[in-house]
Formats: C-alpha cells, sequence, structure tokens
C-alpha cells in the first residue's frame, strides 16, 4: 500500500491540501480529536504516518514510506538519500545569520574567528561558514536557539526566520541569508524505480494542483 | 548572577518546587501566560532560563547556567562535562527495550542480530547492545519512537516509559529495562570549583528540601 510521512506541525495542513488536490484525502489526520499517528486515506487505498519533520526523510530513504513532505531546510540538514521531486512553494522561510541589534556586526564575515554560533541546523551552519572560510566553533541546542546571544553562550545563531517576529522580540537582527526553504514532495528511490506509474501520476497531479491557486 | 536552566515540559513544575523549597522562587515561570525564556527569580538575586531539556545539559557545560535540572537519561545520553549534584528523586521513569506484543521476542538478546532498532537515545542504546555483544542497526528518530516497529522501519525500539500507556495503546511491550532514569540536579564544574559558598549552600538547602515529603 502506498505510505506517505506528513510533517506535524506547521507544513500539515497545506501537506494534507496538495495530496487532497490529487485525489488522497488524508484530511482526517488534521482533526483537532486524532490522536492516531498512522490513518488510511478516505478511499483506503493509501496511507499516512504522522511524525516529525525531521524524520519524515528516514521513513522516506528507508522506504517505510515512498513520498514524504519535509522541509528544504531539513533536507539540508540531514542529506539523506531520498529524491527531490517537487517544490510545493508553502512553508516559505530563509536560514538567517542573527546576532543582538547592538552588535556591531552587519555581515557574516564580520564575525570574529572562533566565536561561537548556536543552531539547530549545525550541519547547514557549518557549511556556510566553512565556505566563507570563517571558523567558528558551533553548539547544537535543540530548541529556542534566540537564548544564544541574550545568555552569552553564543555570539550569533543560524536559524529558521518565517515573520521574524521571534527575533524582534529578543533584541535580534538577521544580518545574512544561507538559503530559502519551503516544503518539498520527496520520495524513496528505489520505490520511484520500480514505480509502476501510481507514484508517478500522483506526483504529476500534486504538481498540476499547485499550479492553481 | 546566578543562573539555573530549567527544564521545559514534565520536570518543569517539580523543579520549580525544589528551587522554591530551598529559598529560590521562579513560579512565575510556570504561569500559563509566560512567554519568556528567561526570568528573574522572586528575590531577584537569581534568574532561570527556560530550555529544552536536551538543552539544560549544554547551557550547564559551558557555564552560561551553573545549576540545572535535567534527566538522568539524557545526562547519559549526552555524556558532557557537568558535574551530578543531587538525586531529586522525581520524574522517575525506566529506559527500555520495547517489542510488538506479538513478536517471538521476550529478551533482548532474543533479537536478530543486524535488526533494526529505533531510538531517540541512540547512544544509549549503542551502549547496551555492544556490552549485549548483539550487532544491531540503529536508526535515530525524533518523536513517536512507538511507530517504528508498527511501521517496520525497525524490530524493535530504545525508548522512556513512564506509565506504559504509550506501549500499551500501540500495542508494544518493554521486554528488558537499560536503567532507571529520574531527574538530577547538575553543576558547571568550575562554578562549583570558585563557589564561595553560595552554590554549596542551595545544593544543601535543595537536599534537604527532598527529604521532606
Amino acid at each position: 500500500m502506498l505510505t506517505v510521512a506528513l510533517p506535524k506541525g506547521a507544513l500539515l495542513k497545506d501537506s494534507v491540501a496538495r495530496f487532497a488536490a490529487a485525489g488522497l484525502d488524508f484530511s482526517a489526520i488534521t482533526d483537532k480529536d486524532n490522536r492516531q499517528l498512522m490513518l488510511p486515506s478516505a478511499c483506503g487505498r493509501a496511507r499516512a504516518l504522522l511524525v516529525r519533520n525531521g524524520d519524515v526523510p528516514v521513513y522516506v530513504a528507508y522506504g517505510q514510506a515512498q513520498l514524504g513532505v519535509v522541509g528544504y531546510d531539513v533536507l539540508l540538514e540531514q542529506q539523506r538519500t531520498v529524491a527531490q521531486l517537487l517544490d510545493l512553494g508553502f512553508g516559505g522561510c530563509r536560514m538567517a545569520v542573527a546576532v543582538k541589534e547592538s552588535s556591531p556586526y552587519r555581515r557574516a564575515a564580520d564575525l570574529p574567528a572562533h566565536c561561537r554560533v548556536a543552531s539547530k541546523f549545525t550541519h547547514s551552519a557549518r557549511a556556510f561558514f566553512d565556505q566563507l572560510d570563517l571558523p567558528v566553533e558551533l553548539i547544537h541546542l535543540t530548541g529556542s536557539v534566540e537564548l544564544g546571544p541574550l545568555t552569552g553562550i553564543s555570539e550569533a545563531i543560524v536559524d529558521l526566520v518565517a515573520t521574524g517576529r521571534t527575533l524582534r522580540d529578543n533584541g535580534l537582527i538577521a544580518i545574512e541569508d544561507l538559503f530559502h526553504s519551503t516544503a518539498r514532495l520527496i520520495g524513496n528511490p528505489l520505490a520511484l524505480r520500480l514505480d509502476s506509474g501510481e507514484l508517478r501520476d500522483l506526483v504529476q497531479a500534486m504538481n498540476e494542483g499547485g499550479a492553481t491557486p
């Protein structure tokens, strides 16, 4: 049976809408009372796994889900063997370097060598600073990264910025973008190779579903 | 100023109560309307950082917090350079190997060599299976590990079990314990070495606070 990994949180509603437009109705998963993590589609020919953002590429890479929806930020961070099929366009945000508004730094290259940078996305941050040829000490945090400069554990942070409200509320300012991120449809490479047309048709329908606003 | 790292979630309420018993009132942090992540104590001579469980040892190891409260499970998983000061007793749970109830395995050593085991605690799981001399493939998940055996991505899981309800709800059964976990008071080693008595008195008061039920 076709299994689809859907991300909990901000990307869920739009993900369900895009699958619905392509004929797979997983809307029961967005019910407030839903506690199930594995749900059949209304038609019964597919099922959805409701997992954390970061676990979507794992389920798709291992083939437990043939398709999945996940933010580009997570894809870049994890570097899993999955196929990127579609840019779904929603969930837009940017990965940015941010510092205290009162700090003297206005570009990432201004940061002092060997300063500390806190992030949930330490692989992406490492790649960015390597490319700048700026050696920094990365501190991996799992949440509330905006506390980094406030507590003094780090000079700067690398984090996702959507509206910018969290930064403003904490007296921080974004000084440079690493990349822009949106939700992506990903697939298991082997499942795509063995596909007899079902996956191809679904991906195409989801692509067209995105064209109609 | 004395800074204390407190964990969001299940351990917060008891952590605040133990500091209160020792004279530091951080109860504002448990207000429903509180959105601040950095809060002064009622007396003004200390402040609390409200961070994720997994980030408590980071803030304490780097010295941004002199003290912190965190589950023993997280301490074992991270292996940070922090001093364990007190077993606070609350937040009891156990780290256990669990499998599908319908599976033939009733001890960890029954699991087939090279089978897959999903966990949020892959370091602890690795140490456990190494000690059993059983080679397994560990799959790191960040949440809902109970989905592992249900989706077939893994034969078994290693996860925290408190009441056992999540396991039962998903048709899983715990077959072996790795260790028992409770909340611990941890300290920054350098801060403890430079302490002029303030930390020592506080730790002692928290220890006595736990003796009175």
